[in-house]
């Protein structure tokens, strides 16, 4: 599902954001390429503080759009700088292994939002 | 409307989220801080070349939201890094003055986006 071209943008910081809408508007927030977990079935997993209305939305309707990038890795055509959008489904979770392991790297968190690629669009 | 610390965002490069919602889910794009143009009245001016979604959206919505940050800039209580979510209507402006302005300073562009800002919330 993931590209190299996706892995290599998350070696470098910047800002994700992360849309989910339930009966209401959008809510977006955000997290850094750096605390992006990838598993090895290429799940992404966000420790998660506050993320309060992305959980009221996720509740309602499970799908997010997820959106990162990169300045300082080449798009398409040698452009200097590239991103993804990112589709798929998201829940919290408080317990288990991935829990506990996400836990262990980012002690703030209380939750982790999981997310289940539907698809990963390089868009430049 | 914005803050010092916004400002100082825009001196870094990164990722800019632009969230829109028409009739059907919501639409995420992006474009980088460099890209961001602010008028004297604080309007935020971004170069557009695709944004086709963003602008199908705003011709139902014009409500937009925008997420920016950077990591190298201080957050609250001395947090390393910070983000913004700025909210306002949208338009789209193909002439004018500052529609002349962006295309000298971004060639590639054939719009702007014209965001007019209704609130800037930093958000850590």
């Amino acid at each position: 599902m993931f590209t190299e071209k996706f892995y290599e943008v998350l070696k470098y910081e910047g800002v994700v954001s992360i849309t989910s809408w339930g009966e209401d508007e959008p809510h977006v927030t955000n997290t850094w390429n750096s605390y992006l977990v990838i598993t090895d079935d290429e799940r992404i997993l966000i420790p998660a503080a506050g993320l309060r209305s992305t959980e009221n939305d996720v509740h309602i309707n499970n799908r997010v759009k997820v959106t990162l990038g990169s300045r300082e890795v080449l798009g398409f055509n040698g452009y200097q700088g590239t991103g993804f959008l990112v589709e798929g489904t998201a829940r919290f979770i408080n317990s288990g292994l991935e829990f506990k392991m996400m836990r262990e790297k980012f002690p703030f968190a209380n939750r982790v939002l999981e997310i289940t690629v539907i698809s990963a669009k390089q868009l430049l």
